[in-house]
């Protein structure tokens, strides 16, 4: 081959072969198909087709400094489109960013060394298959299922908005930093990327800045097969500032866009660039085979020489192309550190305000905050949880400022609102009530973003809304981040409004994800403990099940502190020695459980009732504690729950039986439901009787 | 209260006072409010702002014949925002649609009776909160969560241009139906619905028309507190044609509209209708109070004086309002006859296509399909079981013409292209294969909608990704539809794409949904009987999970045969007696679980293999057969999945043990992450010795 042709070689028009950026460019492309050829799996096209635009960010206008990577006031730089991961890697390598753990402490390391690359999908590498927060200095967010990224980085923007309303000062610009991301036709697709830009088009996130690579290849071929609406004119509509890139090539046309991006101030910022997937492959450029998995040593090194690369050499980074783009981001080290002077200036000058910053960086909470947890009083009618949920976020508000969060049009109902919080809306950004639409999916992505970005930040909708933003509560899971997700009407207690707004696998299927805390409290004391809960975790995202309809509150005088919440469950009767049946229970049937005991020792039957609000709690409890809560001598045991029956097995095994639902529920008032479906007291006991063969 | 503003009171510029029109569309009204008011629970608001449109297109325009509701080339009626179903309800009562069982018999019941509709929301009405198929003759899909009918209406518009494009001939238009969706500011935020829209205009579904009702007014408030994106324009660029319509009660404007979506050949139609929600109330129309909840006495007096109504009767339906609109409706009673003699004459004409359609309509297969299922030889390298998946599609496509399914956007990696069925696309609307994109929710209510209109619909798409498409499995299993979803790349085997692409809990948190039938098969011939089960399920959709990577096909001849999996689980081995410990796994395991059992005979233990591939399934079998293969007298079991160890207690107890996930996965190579997590053969022996006390 002599020549490549125009569809598969990059367009000179600004780039110009022999320059130094170009030289960073394509050392990008390099890495990025040198590494996935020896893991042999993984995505160049990507990655090499958004090469010229990432590098003229990074170099020309991401604010970030390599040596301090966590600063505060960063830019930050979110990869939607995670699988061209190579892309991310390449540009922390480039760029120098050194490694530090999770408090901003150098290991000595660099985030992204070239053995790392090298080790590219390997096990415990720096360098996994998708972008890994936690695994990598530098990736702000796990990216991978498409659209995610781009619902995170409403949360960013948000999160930016709110702490410069919140902290900010005359002459003090603590927070002023942008949100910059690069998506693919994939998160143009999903649905939730689509609410996160209705969101941010109505919030006017002028901090927002979408880059989307429009390169017409999918998986299954053409992204005609199945795309081809008019993007830049739907973001219009969302009320976005629009901009078109003819050729990813381009980069003084990029620049300029992001130039128009950082003056503009009412509306965020969507960038189309069109560009070739993979280009400078003879024959895969520009189709969906250069979308995924390892080139072949032919298409590499066709592009190589398209590039006017050394065909021979692997993982080449010409050392002029590192001290390049190093001293260009290099530019930020002096803008952290006036940055840092500043804020040491804010702290003389704003104390109070300052504490409160460095305890929300540091991810802590200040000292004594949970002194402000109402206790409630015994009250054999009681409230919803939802209810106390309300009351207790309300009283602990004043302690945690950067408590910050919403519903999905359902505050009046979740009673999720701060009161006095005020409504963070375009031009009160300080406010603490979000007000997310009827978007649960993009909610959650958001909440996630913020959690991301220092904010304790939680939402609200109906807990059979949960199944719309579960792949939201799975990455929060995945990136330990303590989001807080607060459901209510949590089972057929929701009555009138019928099957498909009765929760009944949603516990179940909470529960089965991996360090997810999900609790369901039993009473009004269960729940403010189920916030401290939410509230201590730093790394652990909790779902907060709460109730439409009203539970007693039961008397701690007579029953054990709802505290043993925190250990996930724990003996409620006040017993002694070896009961003749357990009762389990968690949320609405706590009381339900009790009165069941209670009639049973009118038999003269010793039942103990346990309260399991969070098997996620439960199971790190050590064996001795599990046993004395569960003996394990007492297999007469009976778990009640408005829930499916699946997971009760682990409690009460071959010999016990459950009150729960197997099936869905059905539309009428919660009476004739809890009679229906066996909810009743002498159900419970008739079962408890059947359990103990009596 | 003499007179009203013109903010409460209906404008007279089109539905004058005293015509014939306005006394039904004030009985819908009327109707509406005093069941939400009997009921003291519902959403009275939209039901009466939309009640003029509503009247105009039922009485108008809608395909429909309340003597014979199930007519096949009915025009469909889909009330997306479903809280409104008194709506409906007074719909079906007004046009005197007929109950008829699900083959068409009638009952000889009204559909919706007065008393029916005095009975709203309570316990086995046919009234419940949200619109439910099966419970209510004329409810086309069950709708509530919301975006759900506007997702379903794009696989109802798919599979009515599907039918015509296979069985039409000339002069014989068997199928030409449309499809109507009423739809609210709810709908249109969900991500679903935007996904919908985005695959309905790339079709060009000519025959799809979304009206939206714009009242500015959702729960929290106002919806400008979160929704200010422009609408139009947004569908504008999804290639919709596009209309808007002043107010609600300019019912030409809305027929001229109509008109128009019917003179439409190119795209699907989107009427913008702004209205005023409750109106007529005199405190609460145009307020988001006037949503939900019952409106009391007061605002219902105002209302119906304002309507000219009479004040003091309550469920009041004039004789001459119903008697006009069963007479209006009633001209398709001839349509439907003609259609009824055209489908006799094609069954003389097209004798092979008429048995097709005829055993399509009856929800049942050509008798003899599963000859074509295939049979896979014995082979210790075996295949994955998405190859063996794709074989048996392909096999069983020839067989069952109106199979009709696709995949988001991975149809190369899932395996589910029935080749040479074509592309479903707009100018070849027979073809078999949909593209629906980056977008998982949409597929999902879209296969839901096309198997509610006759098709055998399936998806396909990565088993992670079942996390976004969640909603539609649920409302698949409520509405008791047999809509088949693929999975792939079903566990850890996903390797270097990490853990946001490997599934771990989805096995888990979709056997917690009543009514799923769940099935992971463990060689090449069970899944066969995977898809044999699928489809011979009327009533139950089919979740089926396959893995990325080979599983041995396990010889038949020395193990029990793979029918067992119709059974749910069976025992593989041919063991006689007691075992002495029971292996227990499915999937990729089996064979695993497989060769520990061979490996425990060589120390004399005793081993029976169980393969557990749908619990959905071994759940209803009787007592002695579960027994018979997981004998209550051996408690020394191990179960081994690729998946979260939630659920499995109740298969091995408090004394068996699971090599199961606990944790989420990570990047790299399987056979790395088989070892990592324990899933080799000299693990699972040692935790089966373990369970022995060995």
């Amino acid at each position: 081959m002599s020549d490549t042709d125009t569809a598969t070689h990059p367009s000179k028009n600004v780039v110009e072969d022999g320059s130094i950026d170009r030289l960073a460019i394509d050392t990008i492309r390099t890495l990025s198909m040198d590494a996935v050829q020896k893991a042999n799996s993984g995505h160049p096209g990507t990655a090499m087709s958004l090469a010229p635009i990432a590098e003229t960010l990074w170099t020309q206008f991401l604010r970030y400094d390599p040596k301090k990577p966590l600063w505060p006031n960063r830019d930050r730089f979110i990869l939607s489109c995670g699988h061209a991961s190579m892309l991310l890697y390449s540009l922390l390598h480039l760029s120098g960013t050194i490694e530090v753990d999770e408090h901003g402490q150098p290991t000595g390391k660099p985030a992204v060394g070239l053995d790392d690359i090298k080790q590219f999908r390997q096990s415990g590498s720096k360098t996994p298959g998708h972008p890994e927060y936690r695994d990598t200095t530098g990736v702000e967010t796990t990216t991978g299922p498409l659209g995610a990224g781009c619902g995170n980085s409403v949360g960013f923007a948000i999160a930016e908005r709110w702490l410069a309303a919140h902290f900010n000062k005359p002459g003090f610009d603590i927070f002023d930093h942008d949100t910059y991301v690069f998506s693919s036709d994939g998160d143009m697709m999903e649905g939730v990327a689509s609410e996160a830009a209705s969101i941010a088009g109505h919030l006017k996130l002028s901090n927002l800045c979408w880059v989307y690579d429009s390169n017409d290849i999918t998986i299954e071929g053409d992204t005609n097969l199945a795309f081809d609406e008019n993007v830049i004119e739907r973001f219009k509509a969302y009320g976005w500032n629009t901009i078109l890139i003819e050729d990813a090539e381009d980069t003084a046309a990029f620049a300029q866009a992001i130039e128009t991006f950082k003056a503009t101030t009412d509306k965020p910022t969507f960038i189309e660039v069109r560009s070739i997937i993979g280009i400078g492959f003879p024959t895969r450029a520009g189709t969906h085979k250069a979308h995924s998995d390892a080139p072949g040593e032919d298409e590499i090194r066709g592009a190589k020489k398209s590039y006017g690369w050394p065909e021979d050499e692997q993982f080449l980074v010409p050392e002029k192309a590192k001290a390049h783009f190093e001293q260009a981001i290099g530019r930020n080290t002096a803008t952290r550190e006036a940055w840092e002077k500043l804020v040491g200036d804010y702290r003389d000058q704003y104390p109070d305000l300052g504490k409160e910053l460095d305890l929300m960086l540091a991810g802590t909470l200040p000292e004594g905050w949970d002194a402000a947890l109402p206790h409630f009083e015994p009250d054999a009618k009681g409230m919803a949880s939802r209810e106390a949920g309300g009351k207790v976020l309300n009283a602990i508000a004043p302690a945690i400022p950067w408590l910050v969060g919403g519903a999905a049009d359902l505050a009046p109902s979740t009673k999720t609102d701060i009161k006095d919080g005020g409504s963070f809306e375009a031009g009160s950004y300080g406010g603490r009530n979000l007000h997310f639409g009827i978007r649960e999916h993009g909610m959650g992505a958001a909440a996630n973003g913020m959690a991301l970005s220092y904010l304790r930040s939680y939402t609200g909708t109906f807990f059979v809304f949960s199944d719309y933003m579960r792949p939201t509560l799975r990455l929060a899971a995945i990136m330990q981040v303590p989001t807080i997700f607060v459901f209510t009407h949590d089972s057929i207690g929701v009555g009138e409004d019928g099957p498909t707004h009765q929760p009944i696998e949603q516990l179940a299927s909470l529960r089965a994800v991996p360090g997810l805390d999900t609790i369901r409290p039993g009473d009004a004391n269960e729940t403010a403990y189920a916030w401290k809960a939410a509230l201590d975790s730093q790394k652990t995202p909790s779902v907060l099940v709460f109730s439409r309809q009203p539970m007693p509150t039961l008397d701690r005088t007579k029953y054990n502190s709802a505290e043993g919440l925190l250990k996930g469950g724990y003996v409620v009767t006040k017993d002694e020695g070896t009961p003749d049946i357990i009762l389990i229970a968690t949320g609405t049937e706590l009381g339900l459980a009790v009165a069941a005991a209670e009639k049973l020792a009118e038999g003269g039957t010793k039942a103990r009732v346990v309260s399991l609000p969070s098997f996620h709690r439960f199971e790190v409890q050590d064996q001795a504690y599990k046993d004395s809560v569960l003996p394990p001598s007492v297999t007469a045991r009976v778990a009640i729950e408005q829930g499916s029956e699946f997971g009760w097995d682990r409690y009460v095994g071959f010999a016990g039986k459950t009150v729960t639902m197997s099936t869905f529920g059905a539309s009428a008032p919660i009476e004739k439901l809890q009679a229906k479906f066996g909810f009743t007291l002498d159900n419970v006991v008739k079962v408890a009787r059947e359990v103990m063969g009596k």
